[in-house]
């Protein structure tokens, strides 16, 4: 406790709200982005198809891992380099910017030269090389909470980003571990008018990982919407039953319209627009 | 685990969505119930002012507690039957139904007296002897989620109720105990959703002891009512920096005022009424 | 927070240490209890062939629940005033003080007819009602933790029986609720140092329920009394795979045999004896 | 759930229990190690009294950050090469083997020519990189638990390093992340004999960061080898007051002293030597 105090970055009182510029994507101003994509990037025709579709939907950005961090050493890793270059080649093709994970420090300068948008994820949140490594990118950085850690920890991470000289951080809520098991995650949506309140810094909500379970993707995308965040971000797959990762939580193609078309009306009610 | 499967009566497959009839009002039906009023019953002027403004605002249900459950037994503990007779002489003149809430298995005859609606708080949740006693009464029942219960365990109580013969139950969300400190309880808004998709009793709100944070009531209420909650109950008081109880999460007059204007269009965006 | 400065009867500097009196057994003193006996009372041979088993390797209490609280309403509820009854007559027939649980607050005078220690189950830890009328009550009162309470909420739930005039209060830490899934709930010992540093009552331990696994209960029992515990309170029965509730976390009779063996030279190690 | 059943390095029935044996020292054996030192390195004098100090109480190890993992990244960072350096020159002066943190991949190499344990710290636990890159260093690893890992999670972690090759792998618990507020974290004991009834692996336990409050390091030290913990790591400072990072749990040297002398008991009480 008391750290809140001492940034002086992501706390600054009565400067100008962040807005992240990611290509023609503003993040942080009126709109409501919506990042989606597979969990992970597995071939070229699972990406494209998925890019297409949720473009065509209204989604603004795609994402997919390349690196993938399992709990498991003997769960699917991720295509590594040769899934930064199809991202690449699927964003060139299709025209969303890409956003992607990075997993460490020395990898941060490779990941940079494909992805539009930098992935911090969960379970690295507290890699404090990471941060400062990607701190000194210039490309804008995507930070998930780290799924037991304070609101105030996850603002001190933001601040190791910014004192190194970038700026450009957007926040992401993902859900946090609790007693709870019908849910994979507890998605704590208190924390966007939090950190709304005293940071200058955009976010975003992950339902996909923040519950675990499609049939609850919808209603907290709404939900996330409803508290202000700046974006959601989720995972949307062509058959998830066949899905390399996440299966359980990723939307099919109908899923995710039916998202956009449920989500547009409460976006209009907090006087905002897709 | 598996205790799912055994609940009969609060899943049923198939059946109708249950409305809760609470005089005029119907909770679990197209309209978003709104519930507020005090955390404690303090006075005649603090009840009647705060009841008279609700109701203006569009509020239809006053909540107020006479038997207040407080963590230590040094605290202002509630006015009891005093409250409890100031709570219907204000229904009469205002108009609005009575929630309040009923501690102990031998009171539940003499809160029936006077209540509309018998309040089961977080921490008795699993006081089954009390579950079974209003199971026996003719009130409708709202059942708050226990501050550590898994959504099983609160379907559970619910079973409890119902198995008595009294089917008219409102389950109430509000907030779980997890490790971030900037809140009073993490609301977990996911339980809307999925109580909604398993069982067939409405489910409302309380954002107040949920945050227990003024500035945080007003977009999570928002979000509850986006993700689907049949209502919300909040607590509002003339003068919160005067409350005996809860006046940092308390609404002041102009705060509700401002939250049904809010939450107006987000009540449309989902295809309901106030 | 900051209740602990208001509790005037819990913890009060310079007052000797409370040594809690049943029977000739002391609670609190230098010997180390052991109070050990099925989950529920199911049977006259059950409880009584455990009962002298039990005290023929140096069990100083007899536990068993006749009033069970279940999270579904269809398990197995307990023998009621017939499972009281059992229990008086194994006391008298093999001379072990009798602790049972008491649920609500009309039953604490029949409970008090038969039990020698009122216990106050984990769910009932704020169940207002029932710690004032046990705190009106002439027998020793086991107060167990609520299983998200903090140390502070158990030790203002002490207090409620203390302000009502009865000091024998015997604290019982029983496991706190956490994310981890391969224990039933995650045993809290360092809970046992501090209340006994802030409090003048004596502190037990309850691993069965802590670990909700029978093979853990042997070791946490020696921790417990390693960490300062003033005893141990453990489920035996003759036959756990057949017991109506608990049998995963329940001692085999050479289980509790073995248990004693164990922790006899731990006990000796602390400076204190059985 | 259901990565037990994959953890074929981690858990092999069967097979004997690994020992990790650094120099003369044997973790897993008949011996309780103790491992003790300052939280971090500050200076030549802070770290060479209190080596000296810790080994004339019977200390094996001597532990010490040069890289430190700080939430803010205004706290003080360790002394980093600086630090390793003075670590090694306290080591042959003064004999003990070093334990000390690695926090990136790229650092691996050089904290190994001055290490003889690979600490991976408690938010590390989860970034796969660094866990592959120590398992492919030929150091023992001491590996903390995360602070919101489950146990399964925990040995997840493990297998990754045995899978490249690396078998000296220490486990260390360091207390999981809860509501409680009176201690930082709580020590979850239990994880000693699951962990040590599945797995080969030795595991010891750190009561500083475990509970955050030095009078709580002792009882809980006792309670760990009561446990069945192969060994202890704890902080100790010669003036904790100015310690520049995590003094309130520190033990001063007679707190040292003192937990030597009451451990000692405790450990023969099950059968083993310090």
């Amino acid at each position: 406790m008391g750290h809140l105090d001492n940034l002086k970055l992501v706390i600054r009182r009565g400067c100008e709200r962040t807005v992240v510029r990611v290509g023609d994507v503003e993040v942080g101003g009126n709109r409501v982005v919506v990042i989606a994509g597979p969990c992970a990037v597995e071939s070229w025709n699972q990406l494209l198809s998925t890019a297409e579709f949720v473009k065509s939907q209204g989604a603004s950005m795609l994402r997919g891992g390349a690196f993938k961090p399992r709990t498991s050493p003997y769960s699917f890793q991720g295509l590594g380099v040769k899934g930064l270059r199809l991202l690449a080649k699927v964003r060139d093709k299709v025209g969303l910017p890409i956003v992607t994970e990075v997993m460490a420090p020395e990898d941060v300068k490779l990941v940079s030269e494909y992805a539009d948008v930098l992935q911090i994820g969960a379970r690295n949140m507290q890699n404090f090389k990471l941060l400062i490594e990607v701190g000194r990118a210039d490309k804008p950085v995507l930070l998930k909470r780290g799924l037991s850690a304070t609101v105030e920890e996850w603002l001190c991470s933001a601040e190791y980003i910014l004192k190194e000289g970038n700026g450009q951080v957007i926040l992401c809520e993902r859900g946090i571990r609790t007693f709870e098991r019908l849910t994979r995650n507890t998605l704590d949506l208190s924390s966007i008018p939090i950190v709304k309140s005293v940071s200058h810094l955009p976010v975003i909500v992950d339902p996909s990982h923040g519950t675990g379970r499609r049939e609850l993707v919808k209603p907290m995308a709404k939900a996330a919407v409803a508290a202000g965040a700046d974006g959601i971000m989720v995972e949307v797959h062509p058959n998830p039953d066949e899905a390399l990762s996440d299966g359980p939580q990723s939307l099919r193609f109908k899923d995710f319209a039916e998202l956009m078309r449920e989500i547009t009306p409460i976006v209009e009610a907090v006087g905002r627009r897709l």
